[in-house]
């Protein structure tokens, strides 16, 4: 029962668990390796190395807890692992959610376990929720705020009334974003969690490169300003929705009522959403971030593995042909001070503004059009914004600018 | 992996059971038995009986559902399963939490499994949460709304400003509560939960007779209009915390601001918080009730014992001599048409008003207190609710009344 454990990186992740491990006394790490021999390190750590094979080539290594940053790197240390039947415990959502079926394969062919809680949603324990409370009832969505970062500089920015830049240094000041703040901000973090959702939700293989991700770079004050106007905020949103064997995913800023529950997860909380045949309706929230929470959720993947337990992919293995669908129409908002591919996008306009700050218009759109465009959008600093059912009425009429009305 | 199971009940959580099994084809009881031969049934079922011996003496089943809501016929059932080695799923909350220590005992004696998901907030996968999860991590605080039928009331009677028999006949109507109301009002049903959960969560086994519980029967419309004057609610709330070595529990009608996370959960959802060392504070929501929803979690209980998992109850196996607190004091809002027995519980009174209608105060009693008057407040009508600590500044002064303070 005893694991013999390495640990590769001490950042946010790996630092967290070793501490928690040293309170417990109980799965503390034989040996770490880390990236830079140069780096300062407040932890003290006995068995420290700077080359994977310091761990990679001990034999008596029984399992392995991949908590770097760096995806291909991580690749090399899952990969390995797994071919050689050596369980692996990952943090790494970019990693995993980039090469699901080289992974579930590595793992078949060679009996060996890979677990990664931590990499989704920190905190909360959803993939062990789906893997085992959900393994035997259909889901038809799951839906949630998956990025503790971009959810932090939202709240910011709607609770005190910030720019995204104030918001965003305050972010980094504090931690809860990267030096380049671009996967958190831009969605590409929260689609990467969305694709491993799927595949436990609903069985599905998605390459976080097919799902359709705007961020929130671009938010206007006039955006913000018209979500204050109708008792609504404005968060990032991975969705998934299913229906017969379409799968509808994507992760969009999103108009959401005060009242919304997603609308009252706060700064670095993350919460999810499953609606599901017989259980109807569930909600979780927990933290999404910080060290000592994704610290813990390593922990629980470290218990189960010692127990024996690993996930059984039900969901993945009854699967039926779903496809990815990309056809069906959105409600959106946008807002911009360049309308140069605006056109290309199609948009059905249902309420237009053009005034010296640029234009904002309410309309539809197609998922396919806006996951064709999405580089452009991004490059022309285009924010877009989904509008959640509940806020169909949402009109920029009430912003006292001549609306037109284009069809 | 293929169970022959048999089923006991065939009431809202057995047909709820029964129709999954029916829709995936996996997992339907081969034998049912029901109490009533004469009872009209919706349901079309093949193998039913009447006498508990008809599964009870038949060797080839290997899995008992215990879905009844006799606790004394269920606890025989369960006893008599788990001494043959059969591994038994309930969702009788009662039988469980009132003989946690015998149920142990008998699983450890005879390598028998028992499961229980559905007997705590139906949906919610809370003991599987607390038993993965949290295995290795300790929980501060556990409180949450755990019986929808209250909440389902409460929710009307706020949302609607009907009146407490209203609500009640309404609920009855939607078949959300029994014909006898009473362990659903009085929190006794809640208390039971707060009991399972105490043993996940702490590895605490406390009797919910020693459980201090006061319901909301006797809710008054001066109460609902003195949180709704404050911008709060009144939920039944379910809590313990650990200090040190000491447990407190109890069982309370509770002002809550509403934009607190359980002042939101409605009608008839359950809502748990979990507060623990390193993840911080979590919260789950979903359906506390209903047949498809109580049914799929017992669905997912077979699902994890097919695959050979249990609970490993590693809180309780590492718990260290941990005592049931009742020392401690508690802020509450009293009110009642009675002023007998008021004078025995040493309440410090902060506020008080007496007008034609009876009386009302705020001040602080010892939770002791409360217990070892719980019968007399109940059997005296007195309406008593604990004030959250967000709700400090809860005054009766603003009702106009002349507000005497007594010390």
């Amino acid at each position: 029962m005893s694991k013999n454990i390495g640990l590769f990186g001490l950042g946010v992740v790996g630092s967290g668990y070793y501490q928690i491990t040293q309170k417990i006394q109980q799965f503390i790490p034989k040996k770490v390796v880390v990236k830079d021999p140069h780096k300062p390190r407040a932890l003290q750590v006995a068995q420290l190395a700077y080359e994977a094979d310091y761990i990679l080539e001990d034999e008596t290594i029984d399992l392995i807890l991949e908590l770097i940053s760096d995806a291909d790197e991580a690749h090399h240390i899952v990969s390995n692992a797994l071919e050689k039947g050596i369980n692996v415990i990952s943090a790494n959502k970019k990693l995993i959610a980039e090469n699901l079926k080289e992974l579930l394969e590595l793992q078949q062919k060679h009996g060996s376990k890979l677990l990664y809680e931590a990499s989704v949603a920190a905190g909360i324990p959803i993939i062990e929720v789906l893997e085992t409370h959900y393994a035997l009832e259909p889901i038809s969505k799951i839906s949630g705020i998956l990025n503790g970062s971009s959810n932090f500089i939202l709240t910011k920015i709607f609770e005190e009334g910030i720019s995204y830049q104030e918001a965003l240094t305050e972010a980094q000041k504090l931690g809860y974003v990267e030096a380049n703040p671009y996967l958190d901000v831009s969605g590409s973090d929260a689609a990467s969690k969305l694709s491993i959702l799927s595949l436990h939700a609903f069985g599905a293989i998605i390459h976080p490169d097919n799902i359709l991700k705007l961020g929130i770079e671009d938010i206007s004050h006039e955006a913000v300003d018209l979500a204050k106007s109708h008792d609504a905020v404005i968060k990032l949103i991975a969705t998934a929705t299913v229906q017969e064997q379409a799968i509808h995913a994507f992760v969009l800023p999103t108009f959401l009522p005060k009242t919304h529950e997603l609308a009252q997860v706060a700064y670095e909380y993350n919460g999810i959403e499953i609606t599901s045949d017989y259980q109807g309706e569930q909600f979780y929230k927990g933290k999404g971030a910080g060290s000592y929470a994704t610290g813990a959720s390593v922990l629980s993947d470290v218990k189960k593995l010692a127990l024996g337990k690993g996930y059984a992919y039900n969901k993945y293995l009854q699967a039926k042909n779903l496809h990815h669908e990309t056809s069906s129409h959105i409600d959106i908002y946008l807002s911009s001070s360049n309308e140069t591919i605006i056109s290309k996008l199609g948009i059905q306009t249902r309420e237009f503004i053009r005034n010296e700050e640029g234009i904002q218009l309410i309309g539809k759109v197609s998922l396919q059009s806006l996951l064709e465009n999405q580089k452009a959008i991004e490059n022309n600093a285009i924010f877009i914004a989904n509008i959640s059912q509940e806020l169909a009425h949402l009109s920029i009429d009430r912003l006292g600018e001549k609306v037109l009305v284009q069809r």
